[in-house]
Parts: C-alpha cells; structure tokens; sequence
C-alpha cells in the first residue's frame, strides 16, 4: 500500500487530549463545566450507539453531559418542551438531537427549537447562515472533522481542486461552503446522485471527499495517482463489518493519502462535537459577562 | 454572432407584467399595498443610480416605496434605529440597505438588524441559512434572477455542470447553494482569485456564470463550443460605458445563448427584488392571519 494513512482515532485522542486541558483551565477560570445534552428519540434507535460514544467521550474530556430519551410515539410537541427547558438551562451549552427522527415529527421545526448558541452539531439554518456569510459560529462537525484531519496532516487545501460528492446539509453543502472560504481557498466542485460522470470530476480532484452511503463507490480507477481521499460514508456489510463510501484496499494503491473506515472521518465528528461544546460554554460565559 | 441572446432586460419587462397583476390581485384581496423601504447613506454614493432604478420600478409594479438617506458621517446605532423603526412599520414588507456603507460602519451588524422576515436582499444569515437547508424563505436577488433568465429560456440545469466563477456572500456562495439543490441539480464547481486554472474548468462547463469583476475576464478560447454563458460583471470602462466579464463580441461566435452586459442579469436582479417584496407581504399577511 502506497498512501499515508490519515488516521482519525489517533488524531482524536491526541485533540481530545488537548481540549481535556482546554476544558480544565475553563473550568478553572469560570467555575462552570461546558455541558451537552444529547436528545434520543425512539426505542430501537439506530444511533443509539452513536450517543453512548458521545456520552463517554464528554466525560473523557470533563465535559457534562445530560441525556433525555423520549418515546418513538412522543411528538413533535413533546420534543420541543424538552428542548425549551434545555435551552433554558444554564448548565447546558450545548445541544444535540440525535438523528433520523420518526418520520411522524417535524424535524425541520425541532432543529430550529435549540437556541442558535446552543447548536453545536452546526446544522440549524442559523450556524449554516452565518457558515455561508463567511463568519462561522458553529461548523458542522462532520465537515470540521474532516478539515481538522487536512489540516493536522499539513495538506493544504489553498487552490487545490477538491471535489465533494455528496450535497447532504451536513456533510456536503456546508463542506462546500467551508472550502471556498478565504483562507481555506478551495476550488470546490459539488457532485451528487444526478451528477451524469462522477468519474469525471473525481479523476481531476486533487483531494476526492466522498459523502453518499455508497459501500466502495469510489474505485482505484476514479481518482489522479496521489490523490487524497477522504471517506465520510459508513456503511454495514452482510457481516456486520463497516465499510466507507471508498474501495479502500485498491485506492490506498493510487492515493497519496487516505482514511480508513472505521477510524478516519468518525472519531473526529465526535471530537469536534466537543470543541464546539467548549466554544459553546466560552460565547455564553462571555455574554454572561456583557 | 451565433448565440441567442438572453434578454433580461426583455424578460424583466414581461416578469415586472406578470407581478403588476399579482401585486393587484394581493391588493384587493387584502387591502394592503406591498411595501418596501430603500436605505441609502452617503451623499455620493455610486450606487443612488440603483435606488432610483429600484423605486421606480416599485411604482410601474404598485409596490410602496419608502426612501430613508442617511448622511456618510452616521453612526452604526443610527442607522440601526432607522432599521428597528422600519422593523416595526406594518406598512413595509422588505427593507433593502445600497451596499457598499461608509467603511467605517459595522455592515454586519447593520444587516442583521434587518428583521428577516424582511430581508427581501436574501443577503442575511437567516435567509442564506435558510436557503442551505434547503429550503429558502428569499433567494438573494441575482442569483434568483440568473435562474429565472435559465428557466425561462427552457435552459435546464439539471445533470449539467455549471462553472461560477466568484465566491461573494452575494452572487457566487448563494447561487451554487441554489444550484446544488434538489430539483435544480446541478453538478457545480466555484472558482474564485486562488483558483490556479480558470480556464481548465470554465472548458468543461456546460453553464459558466461569470461574477468576479473583472472586465472582458472570460474569452472565446475559455469555453467549450455551444455552453451557456451568464455574465454577472457590471464594469465601468474609461469611456463610462458598461462591460461585464465577459468578452462579450467574441464569445457570442462560440456560445449557444450569453446575456449582454447592460440588459442582462442586471435588469433580472431588480425584478426578482420586487417579487421578494411581494413574497414577504404574503408571508407577512399569512403571520396577521393566524
């Protein structure tokens, strides 16, 4: 195998590591813990897992965390009373609803419920407003993950082509918007499901983000010898194993650098989950303070 | 010269017709007149020419207009009192600030005191928010105006790949928001000044839609025979007359359709204005209601 690993668990842990004294010298300075709440909505919710690891790594890293779970058959009523008093109180900064929710709630009106500044999964139309008015509150933390995994491994994205395939709202099209920022200075091209020749534009990227669900859609064949991929997908096997958006054992021979799957893109979605719940208790401690 | 000419100027003539009706209709049904307030602050400021333009075509469509001019020595507060005012007056449904302010202006600030509900620009966080989670309450005006020039010459975007070359909060970040979105579906690629090659990819773009201001950028050898091309520059040459980015004389002999630079999306911007305006006297009659 020719391409550097871009490992996302080891990265983590040493970020997590650094936002553990983060936290600490909060904690120190204003005498109150960042805290999360993590909503979960149904019996038998796929995600569940998803928010026990979330759950395990806030306390990794100091950070408090309160967890309301409520009934596949509540409503969407239900969920924004939760809400409401979440955002009500002072000892939570930040707060997550886990998704997909039961198709019979309204889940465009539970996301806006949390309080902007509460909104530190950065998917609410107001941290992606102010995301694509070129000064971000909150990124979302899957794209921030993925920025932070280029970043720590110095490859600069400054006039590169990259090329985002997938356009969800919280992977692709606030990804898009963080790449073309100043700064960052990507040029970005957009492809999705009617996208007539995928192949065509990741064959020319630079750095290849893929983001569609689709176990090893992206062949050795479809990138440039050197390339960079980065794989957001996860999805089960037959056998229950994991596998990424990428056929990773015949592109890790043609990239220059790549995430597995699992422990590429994943730890770091967490990890960023925190940073923005730290950031989340610093912008309500310096309101506080005004 | 081979390509059709997409006459803005034309259709905004025609749209301006369409919505004179509606605006009647909206009238008579509620008894209130759509109204939108114009702020302008400076006294040589270049864009009074566009206020005009802007209020005059309230009146041909029976929009309220109502003028606020603030003096160039004004402080952020008093401009942001006259927001709030405006905010408050029932008898104006969009507020629109002449960008660029006095330099010494917070502009942020200055509009997102604009109530969104009356943000008929689209340039707010909360409408670009919006419009990134899909689903827009007001597209920012020139962008909404390129799609209509697109959809009303039966110029379909969907599969095709579309080439913008500008990242403004205005014209560039909003219209590939738009462009990627569901039903639209455009594969979208955004360059801008750290691109190394503009015209590698403006070559393989069915649609290019030039917004960087820069006079007579985009030349006949920059595109592939038969594409679309959309010209969003408005640029003064030394002789006071108007140029977009477009070579316009040369790539209309390799171009299927282009717009002219005047008379193009120019005259599109101002419409789709209007029907904002419209918009946010319905949203705000369909809020009195309940």
């Amino acid at each position: 195998m020719k391409a550097r690993i871009l490992d996302g668990k080891k990265l983590a842990l040493t970020m997590q590591g650094e936002l553990a004294n983060d936290v600490n010298r909060f904690v120190d300075q204003h005498r109150i813990r960042p805290g999360l709440a993590t909503i979960l909505v149904g019996e038998n919710h796929p995600g569940r897992l998803y928010v026990k690891n979330k759950i395990r790594a806030c306390e990794a890293v100091g950070i408090h965390s309160v967890h309301r779970e409520l009934s596949g058959k509540c409503s969407t009523q239900d969920i924004v009373e939760v809400i409401h008093r979440l955002n009500q109180d002072p000892t939570v900064h930040g707060i997550l609803i886990q998704l997909p929710l039961p198709k019979h709630l309204d889940e465009d009106t539970i996301i806006e419920t949390v309080n902007p500044m509460k909104d530190v999964d950065g998917f609410g139309p107001a941290s992606l407003g102010l995301l694509a008015a070129g000064r971000p509150r909150y990124l979302a933390c899957t794209p921030y993950g993925v920025m932070q995994l280029l970043a720590r491994h110095d490859i600069s994205t400054v006039g590169k082509h990259v090329v985002v395939v997938g356009r969800s709202n919280i992977v692709g099209k606030p990804l898009a918007l963080i790449l073309v920022q100043k700064g960052i200075d990507a040029t970005v091209s957009v492809c999705h499901s009617r996208t007539s020749n995928v192949a065509n534009f990741t064959r020319q990227a630079d750095i290849v983000v893929m983001a569609i669900g689709q176990a090893e859609f992206l062949r050795a064949n479809m990138i440039k010898p050197g390339a960079v991929v980065i794989d957001v997908g996860m999805n089960r096997r037959a056998d229950n194993s994991w596998t990424g958006d990428v056929a990773f054992a015949e592109v890790a021979e043609v990239a220059s650098a790549i995430t597995p799957v699992p422990g590429g893109v994943g730890p770091m979605t967490i990890t960023m989950l925190l940073y923005n719940t730290l950031q989340a208790a610093r912008l309500h401690q310096a309101q506080v303070k005004i």
